[in-house]
């Protein structure tokens, strides 16, 4: 089957009428008072994909439910899990939307709706792939669809559904699309994400908050203490000094360097996207690199002493700050939670306690840049894009990855559908027509790639 | 006239009696429901200094009124004006007061009022020093009373009423007592108090708050540039980076430092009661001096981010700080406080902008320690306590210090007669009898002294 043959035989204007019906379905997770709603998305895709063909079921949770969907009928052949959700984010702030949010609408090749593109759009367009697909014979692989209504507040009882469901759920692979491609003309598989260790530093001066005049220039300030801290743990080549926080990392190869340093990229356009006049960070290493395969420290969070209007002086009792670590492969978050925890009590200055209190975390994970899942990958992609696919990574850490790690033991393959500028979580969502309608060719390719 | 003299004289019982008959109005300046109470205790300290033969008015302001007071038949002698107020703080918490703020009661040997020290039981002191001379005859200087109602709220109309009665207030000296002695048995001179200037620090990153894993190793983070800026603001040593922050600053004199360094002062008394390890400060100086006579610079509060419950992983837009410093003899608050201004931005990291937004100053002040009026409340207190007085500094700042020096261009003479454990501000305020009763002794004596 070539490429002119499926895309030739998709009907458009039906796969928008459909996709357009889960649209207008206001299924926000978040928001208690629409369980219904959140019921009705989950059946209109169980019935579509029953329709298809697929043994299909509802399955509740101590939350939202599951949409569980197989259609195993090709004996030797892989199975591949598709992985998607449901849910949208929350709708506010509504005055700010164009058009109402659960009214899709078509502006300049644009579908503007709440979960056009985050996840609804691009889980769907697996969900016409596989129909595509049907409509001229059978699936060139065994095909699972998992497709939960959790993944916006933090997919809290997706962990043990995995386990409930381990057996049934087994793959080979577990294709997910629910992110962005890093440019409109370029295909883009990522294949690794950040970990994160998130942990506070607390710091404790005198046992009462003290008056500056009376005591200014002999109580210890924990606040004067907390910023000598936080500038400590970087160095002026904006590496971080906690001792052993590099070890063992997997160094960029020169394969993904030269990679990543040939794709269509701007640190000034980067800049001025976020209004910024230079992008500092880690020497030695590119933007691109920064942000997808080193490790990081960001304060989120600070507070201490006066924060209102007008001045008061006063010398805080103590100080506190909230603090992320990104982590790359090769760095274990409950380590480098252990590092900066026996690190920063000794950065202390005189007259202070530091301490660390760790919050939570999330593993580092790279998959094989040529495993014959990307390889497949990367020709359903250029059989729709007519290029190669980029391979990336996200700075982000994705929670789920280490579920499925850990639970179902299967390489997860992130194929995007959507882009940056479709404006995910914000007002305004939207998913290009053109982007859809190309992900179900992505969809129906890679199954028949897969297949090979 | 012998010290024994007065002493003798001194009607101690009929003195508390009047003292507890002035604490029992309940006189919060800051309390919009107790007008009356302040207009009722203006009157008695009115009605007192008239009965004493006193030129005695209540004065109204746009706030609450001054008791002005004269008794000049001292031709050819000095002018001595006494500042005090009889306005006291609120007295919440009510739960933490032992016996009720508002009802004067006597437990080993402190009177326990709102306001017993802070500043009625010290302002009282003198109208019944005044009154014990004036029961032998006549004042032996001019003397001025000028007893305002708004200390406690920073004073908003005195300028403006020194302004208005200049050249009524005209005096040689002025005389405050409103605050505490080095220690129990020790007399103490206050000559000096710290200047201020306090500004704010504004960081700007990006022009939105950004996802930390999504642009963390490119965004600049203007958290982590804040807590730069600050850590770069003092070098190791302790000392204030700013250049230019310590010209001209009147350098401590080997005759201050030696009379610090006898006084009964230990580090580890003074660290344990506010309960830290150690007292962290500019290399150099003791803890005395760096309280007293040397600049400080402290962070008074701190914000940006994240700051609720649980880990948000932002990369913030702003950060703030509110950061005052301390300011010695020597340093110009507008010119310190431009210093910072221009500094600041100069070690602001790439990536982010910092401005320094100016709040407020103070200016610093040091009498001559070897003035005739010095000189005179050392003799006096000798007569009370058998010993030399101490001639201190304090750490803190006294606006009011600066609208006498400006609109009536005299000296200031701090002669406190409280004590730190009277703990003013805070429930259970107390004043010791004898320290009262010392305190009318000892402004008879300087009345005596100042007239020499």
């Amino acid at each position: 089957m070539t490429t002119a043959d499926l895309s030739a035989l998709l009907n458009r204007e039906q796969a928008d009428a459909e996709l357009f019906d889960l649209l207008r379905i206001p299924s926000v997770s978040a928001d208690p008072t629409r369980r219904a709603e959140m019921g009705q998305a989950a059946e209109f895709l169980r019935a579509k994909l029953s329709g298809l063909g697929f043994s299909a079921r509802v399955d509740a949770t101590a939350g939202h439910p599951v949409v569980y969907a197989e259609h195993l009928k090709a004996p030797g052949k892989p199975t591949v899990l598709i992985y998607g959700h449901y849910d949208v984010q929350p709708e506010a702030p509504l005055e700010e939307w164009v058009t109402p949010p659960f009214e899709p609408t078509v502006r300049n090749g644009r579908i503007y709706a709440r979960g056009s593109t985050d996840d609804k759009g691009q889980a769907y367009a697996h969900v016409k792939g596989a129909e595509l697909l049907l409509a001229q014979g059978e699936l060139p692989v065994n095909v699972k669809f998992l497709l939960e209504g959790e993944e916006e507040i933090g997919s809290p009882n997706l962990e043990a559904y995995l386990r409930e469901h381990e057996a049934e759920l087994k793959a080979d692979v577990i294709v997910i699309s629910d992110g962005s491609r890093f440019a409109p003309e370029i295909p883009t598989i990522t294949y690794g994400v950040r970990g994160l260790s998130y942990v506070e530093i607390h710091v404790q001066g005198a046992n009462r908050d003290l008056h500056s005049g009376s005591y200014g220039g002999a109580a210890p300030n924990p606040i004067n203490a907390l910023a000598e801290i936080i500038a400590k743990l970087k160095d002026d080549q904006g590496r971080v000094t906690i001792p052993g926080f590099y070890d063992g990392i997997d160094e960029l190869t020169e394969e993904e360097r030269g990679m990543w340093s040939s794709l269509p990229h701007s640190d000034d356009e980067f800049a001025a996207s976020i209004g910024v006049p230079a992008l500092p960070g880690e020497a030695g290493y590119s933007t691109l690199e920064r942000l997808w395969g080193r490790p990081t420290l960001d304060v989120n969070g600070i507070w201490g002493g006066y924060q209102g209007e007008g001045s008061k002086t006063v010398i805080a009792a103590k100080a506190g700050a909230k603090v992320s670590m990104r982590l790359v492969p090769g760095q274990d978050p409950e380590r480098i939670t252990q590092l900066i925890t026996d690190y920063v009590p000794t950065i202390a200055p005189a007259g202070v306690t530091a301490k660390v209190v760790p919050h939570h975390g999330g593993r580092p994970f790279k998959f094989d840049l040529n495993s014959p899942y990307n390889q497949a990958a990367n020709r359903a992609l250029k059989r729709v894009y007519g290029r190669e696919a980029v391979f990336a990574r996200t700075g982000g850490s994705i929670p789920i990855v280490a579920a499925f790690a850990d639970i179902l033991r299967a390489p997860v393959l992130f194929v995007d559908m959507g882009l940056n500028e479709d404006a995910p979580h914000s007002p305004n969502e939207s998913f290009a027509v053109q982007d859809y309608h190309n992900g179900i060719l992505t969809s129906a390719y890679l199954l028949q790639e897969l297949g090979q």
